[in-house]
């Protein structure tokens, strides 16, 4: 019997300096070296203990301002569309972000972060330690790394 | 106005050799080498297309199993309880999985993977492609580094 349903609720929410997706950085060569904060909610605080020794984070958020979501994607790093699940598109089945930050300090129940590319006030539904990473060397980037190649000029996404 | 609830849906399941946790490999020295295979719903097909050319994908998904969250983990891989989000743990306030796999071939809706470190059956929620890494130079790994220069024994986590 398997559940069809999910239902998330926000543990904290971002503060960036974006206030719309056409202020944050898009496509190829794109840098997120953006400061900001998660802010977690006091009820979850306990869960950070220890979060202090990592260097870097995954974040797990919700694109609360995608609007419709679509299987098919046309990502601003290319001139030709691409499956969703093959982009970061934020219109997705289920329209979760997930970011990875450097972890600057902790204040409490807020963590000072660098590498934002969120929407200020998005919500956050989880975070977890970054533990290892692919080595880059084995990583293959399909359609991003072909583009690259073609030298696809950046543009700013279809909303 | 802050939505305060988000409901997510299954794109698919996971097909795993694990039919319960204690077959996962667990704490320090893990190796997740497993091969197995990432069942996307028929509807959802068109949303994998150009996929094949990733190396590595992100794949979010449902503790669906976990039972009832805690802010305090016991991880396996140390004697010294941590905050959830400095931790693994599937107790966590959302139970959403996190799993980087290697994308050995596409079958149409089905793609085989090799990390698996999920139970038979969990619910896909997003698959998204690796595109950068943390150089492994620049990351810190807290509690968990410590613990294994304690030498901490592995154990099975409490259930």
């Amino acid at each position: 019997m398997t559940k069809s349903r999910f239902t998330m609720r926000p543990v904290g929410f971002v503060r960036s300096p974006y206030r719309t997706t056409d202020e944050i950085p898009h496509g190829i060569g794109a840098r997120h070296t953006t400061e900001g904060s998660l802010e977690i909610l006091p009820e979850f605080e306990p869960g950070l203990a220890d979060i202090e020794g990592f260097s870097h984070l995954f974040v797990l958020w919700v694109f609360d301002r995608a609007g419709k979501s679509s299987l098919v994607s046309h990502p601003p790093s290319d001139d030709r569309p691409h499956g969703v699940f093959a982009t970061r598109s934020p219109h997705r089945p289920n329209p979760i972000g997930l970011t990875v930050v450097r972890l600057l300090r902790r204040d409490g129940n807020r963590l000072e972060v660098r590498g934002v590319d969120m929407l200020d006030g998005s919500p956050i539904l989880d975070l977890k330690p970054v533990l290892s990473s692919v080595p880059e060397a084995e990583l293959r980037r399909g359609w991003l790394a072909e583009a690259e190649a073609r030298g696809v000029p950046r543009r700013n996404p279809p909303r």
